[in-house]
């Protein structure tokens, strides 16, 4: 999508596929900063450091890791060290092993000196059919958002950014309003700000602007107010998981709007491409949720009056924080999933198993 | 309560009755720092940047507001403009008006000359009732605490804060766990942040860290995660407003947690002294929701690392934020109200009207 008036992805191969570009989201939304990288340990370090972050993209980010391992070298013990580091970066993100795990079985079976090569086609290829599915869910969403649409504005709101920042291009919850602004519909996006790492302030709402969509940047705790007044028409999350069964496991927060939606009968929907429905988990307890560092909860970071990027503390010292960083909204909370194969009730979802892309 | 070793209360008129301490509560948690009232200007500037904030403390203050014109000038008209004054500076808040309400109510009928008297008078009525009331609060909710309790940490959430400082001394929702952290039992509080204006992080955290009770600041995001969990027994919050029919107006997020206690069969309480309780409105559809700067949301105060406090802006340029300060959570989601009168469900909270105190 634009930055500026110049078209983006978030990752994207140098062209003799020596190295990879990524956008540094840590500086966004103060600074517009590329980075190359030359490693599977850096790309690793970006995943975990959520310098590329957001399931799709980090999924895409793993498959370019691996490519990253086989520039450097094709054994079968460097393959199998790039999946163990890969994979640990970031536990929660089924992506990320779905991405490795592909990569692992074509690089298995391929000759060790077709490997670099291989692996660069199929991590293009892992990215490529991200931005079509992206596509996809934009315009079943955009299905959905007609058929609910009267002619006022369209309230939205998500939690986090999963738009096109945490894919590789268009989105997920985001594509569906991105194609809705692009039809000509009058869409207009609550934007939760996303405590602690604050990726809908500083993301989502950065993104939409760049692309001109309207929206309004609030805390946390607003939204449930916001649909009690009957200024939401529709929620639209991204979701890092979702089980067999539909729940969903997404930043932490989204049960709490889910909760409120179901209270207001207002529609709420997870836009995912399918590899992030992880089949072989029906029960959300068994879902791992990452605990992140405290610091994250205790400090915050923002721009300055002065233009610098600072990080200051919020708690007094000698308080603890504890940082879970996901939860899981159970599937009778959904009111569908949207993917790029069509949109599921939690019910239907078994459909999915059946249709062939 | 103790600051350091030394005990406080939020408001203390000077021994002369010239003038009025109160703890800058804008300061806190980085710095502790005193500020002197003259005027009734100065309290209504106080109340309106949250100098002194949380309900009741609002309702002791403005007493004082009025105490602080008398001084001044004995008239009817000065009288009339103080009350005007001090009503508008934080008009969601019905201790203000109650309190300002009673101090007309005296004021009136008082002989010119004895006006600036009785108005020091009762002001410092109204304060020791505040605290009197809030012990009470604090036995009452010891007592359902005490029936929850197991023989292991017993967790309990809360949001905003409802501590001492919100109030002249003891708190309300904190009340119930300084009796229990006191009495002996094992109580660890979750402690929600609170976007935009942090008073969780900032106060709570700061009053029950002088205290000694066990907490861990979380963000706002993450108390329906932790009921899932298993991680919290028991809900206390605040209120700023109740209805007649147990609706409780809380700071902004208060009815997300109610609809994740409820979902997670959590009790669910608010404690307030009964002048909270507005007999007047049934309907929490008529409470005037305060609509504050939307700056609060955009940015954000905390300590950089050389030890200053700074501002720090959260959003890209160009995007706008609202900021809803409270919401309400309706009664059918609360299991009791806890008063200095005794813990009373929605359905109950009528009987209130019968008791004497």
């Amino acid at each position: 999508m634009k930055v500026g008036k110049q078209s983006f992805r978030t990752i994207w191969p140098d062209p003799r596929c020596k190295f990879v570009h990524i956008i540094d989201q840590t500086q966004l939304p103060f600074a517009f900063k590329t980075l190359q990288i030359h490693s599977t340990e850096q790309m690793a370090h970006a995943i975990k450091t959520m310098q590329v972050r957001g399931a799709p993209l980090i999924g895409a980010a793993a498959a370019y890791g691996m490519a990253l391992a086989m520039l450097e070298d094709e054994s079968d013990e460097y393959l199998l060290s790039a999946t163990e580091m890969l994979k640990n970066s970031r536990p929660t993100a089924v992506n990320l092993a779905w991405a490795v795990n592909r990569m692992l079985a074509v690089l298995k079976v391929a000759p060790h000196n077709r490997r670099n090569f291989t692996a660069w086609r199929e991590a293009a290829e892992i990215a490529q059919e991200d931005v079509t599915q992206n596509q996809r869910i934009g315009q079943h969403g955009l299905g959905l958002i007609k058929s609910h649409y009267q002619d006022k504005t369209f309230n939205i709101l998500t939690h986090c950014n999963a738009g096109w920042l945490a894919t590789v291009d268009y989105g997920t919850a985001l594509s569906p309003i991105y194609a809705a602004h692009d039809a000509g519909l009058n869409v207009h996006v609550w934007v939760d700000e996303t405590r602690p790492r604050n990726q809908g302030a500083a993301l989502t709402a950065w993104e939409l602007g760049q692309h001109g969509v309207p929206h309004t940047v609030i805390t946390d705790n607003a939204g449930g107010h916001l649909m009690q007044q009957g200024l939401v028409d529709m929620v639209i999350v991204g979701a890092d998981r979702v089980t067999a069964n539909g729940d969903v496991c997404n930043k932490i927060g989204t049960y709490l709007k889910a909760l409120a939606a179901f209270d207001n009968q207002i529609p709420f929907y997870a836009a995912v491409p399918s590899p992030t429905i992880d089949w072989e988990i029906a029960d959300y307890k068994n879902i791992e949720i990452e605990e992140r560092d405290s610091g994250e909860v205790a400090t915050i970071q923002g721009l300055t009056a002065d233009g610098s990027v600072q990080t200051v503390r919020l708690i007094p010292e000698g308080s603890k924080a504890a940082n879970p960083a996901f939860d899981v909204t159970p599937a009778r909370l959904i009111t569908g999933i949207i993917t790029e194969k069509g949109v599921f009730s939690p019910a239907e979802l078994v459909k999915l198993t059946l249709k062939s892309d």
